[in-house]
Formats: C-alpha cells, structure tokens, sequence
C-alpha cells in the first residue's frame, strides 16, 4: 500500500516533470534518476509505469502534442464557415507564437528529436495528421496540407523575430493559401 | 613556430568538429574538450581562437547558416522572372527537405537554441533577413515574407513525413502565397 505504483497522479506527475526537463534541459537530459527526483517519485516508479527512456519521452511528447491539438481545437472548432476559419488560424498563429516559451521549446525539442532518430517520427506525423484533420473541416485535403505549413512556418518566424510581422501579415497569407483559383 | 595557433585550418577544423558534434549529442554536449579531441587540435588552440563556447557557437551556426543562404542562391540566382522563381523555390523545397538529415538536425538545434536562449535570435533574424532578401529579388517584401515562412514549414513538415507531400502540392502552395489580388 505504501509503495503508491497505483497512484494515476504519479504517473501523471513524471509525465510533467519529463516534459519541465525536456522544456529546461533538453530531451539529451533525460534519464530515470533526474526524473524521478524532479517529480518527487522512487526511483522504482519509473520502471514501474514506463518501460524505459523511449517510452517516456513519447508519452511525454504525445502529452505535449495533445495541448497544441487542444489549442487547434479550441480556435478551428467556433468556425463556421472558411472565412471564420481563416480568421481562427490567423488568431492561432498570433496565440501560439506569442505564447508561453515552454511551447515553443517542447515544439523545437520534438522536431530535434524525429529528426535525429526516425523512430520518433511517428509522433511528428500523427501530430500533422491530427492538425490536418482539423483544417479538413473547413478546407479540402490539399489546401488543408499547404495551410498546416503554412502555420508551423509563420508560427516559428514570429516567435523567433524581434520584430514580428503583423497580424494583417499573417491573415493575408492564410486568404492566400485557402484561395483556389 | 610548434603551437598551430595560427594557422587558419585549425580554426576551421574547430568549427567543423562544433557542427558535427551538434548534430551527433547536440547543443548541451559542447564542451572544450570534446570539440578539441574531435578536432584534433590542442585544448589551448579553443580559447586561442574563441572566446568561450557561445563564441564558438554562434561561429558554428553563422558557418551553418551560410551553407544554406548560398543553397538558397544557388537555387533563386537562376531565376529571371517571378514564374523561374516560383519553380526555384519549388525545387529549393524539395532539395532543402531531401537533403542531408545534418543539416535538418542543425537547423532544428538552432531553432531550439534560439527558443531556449533569445540572446542566439539575433542569428535566426539574421538568416531570415538573408533568405528574405534573396526573396526579395522577385518579389514584394510583403509577400517575401510570408513566401520564407512556407518554404519553412513546408521543408520541415515534407522532411519529418514518411509519405512526403508531392512537387505539384509544393509548388500549388508555392503560386498560391506568391500570387497579390
């Protein structure tokens, strides 16, 4: 009874401490001892609910890619029509690429790791799937491929430019992307 | 006349060894020693020719950031009218997200730098502005803009897909983001 290896919230709490190190440290950190001391758990608890670094990081990651999917969700899921989606992605990008650093950092962390080791790359694509999936209520398939990149890439330039572009930037791209001719 | 200090091969030589271990363990693995013993060249010759290690790599990746500002050349200097353009660019892409998994780990371990630590920023801005300004060439400064952040995520997104979006996709994206009302 007192070992808590039953406790969910210990398992959630590892997941968290993961992706805190990940967001402070870098995945190249991770090992069960720092993790475990992070998240005030025994040692045994890691073994116990992970069956090793890998599958820690990818519930960590999954985790993480369910909060931007959630975020997608919250903005894409009010649109009615395509010109609310288009105005729904220009107010994502501005959400996330003025959002908390954490993100972004997590974000850059994913895309170092599936692109050092393709066995992580499963997660990078479900999470594209998911984002497409979403853009696919209100646009076809191809425009909804286009619009995903477009995001990540007017996402990633405004939270790393001192000087970013303006929301009429941004919403003049999308109308450019989702207008077929 | 014994110590190397000055001889240029050694400098480069450090660098080299910077960006391949980058790309190997990573931004947190670097270290004097290790890039010493890569390079082949004496612990004293890294603080002969750098400062510290954010000297040495802001070096690294202004050398890495060159290296794909003159695949960017390479590609638009062709370009004689904006539909040559659009096709450079088309062609940029799929060169740029096919190419050597390096040099997408190096990109991805700047960006991650430069979201962990916004003093490195002003070597992301500094290459925007560059990639930018090739842009530019063909077209207005606003649709430059919005053009580098497509090519951007279109890159990482085809680079991270085990089912690669297709050159006619690309360059579809490409017209659309290109083409002014």
């Amino acid at each position: 009874m007192a070992t808590g290896h039953t406790d969910p919230q210990r398992r959630e709490r590892i997941i968290t401490a993961t992706l805190d190190h990940i967001a402070d440290a870098g995945v190249a950190g991770v090992s069960h001892r720092r993790i475990a001391t992070r998240a005030e758990v025994p040692l045994g608890s890691m073994t116990y609910h992970f069956t090793g670094i890998d599958d820690l990081l990818r519930e960590a990651f999954t985790r993480f890619a369910d909060h931007i999917v959630a975020v997608f969700e919250q903005h894409l899921g009010r649109a009615d029509s395509p010109e609310q989606a288009r105005e729904a992605v220009t107010e994502l990008i501005h959400t996330l690429s003025a959002g908390p650093r954490r993100d972004l950092i997590l974000t850059q962390e994913l895309y170092t790791l599936a692109a050092r080791r393709p066995e992580y790359r499963e997660l990078t694509q479900a999470w594209m799937r998911r984002s497409r999936h979403l853009l696919e209520r209100h646009f076809d398939p191809d425009t909804a491929r286009q619009l995903d990149a477009l995001i990540e890439g007017l996402t990633l330039h405004r939270a790393l430019d001192d000087t970013p572009h303006s929301r009429d930037l941004t919403r003049r791209a999308v109308t450019r992307i989702t207008t077929t001719a």
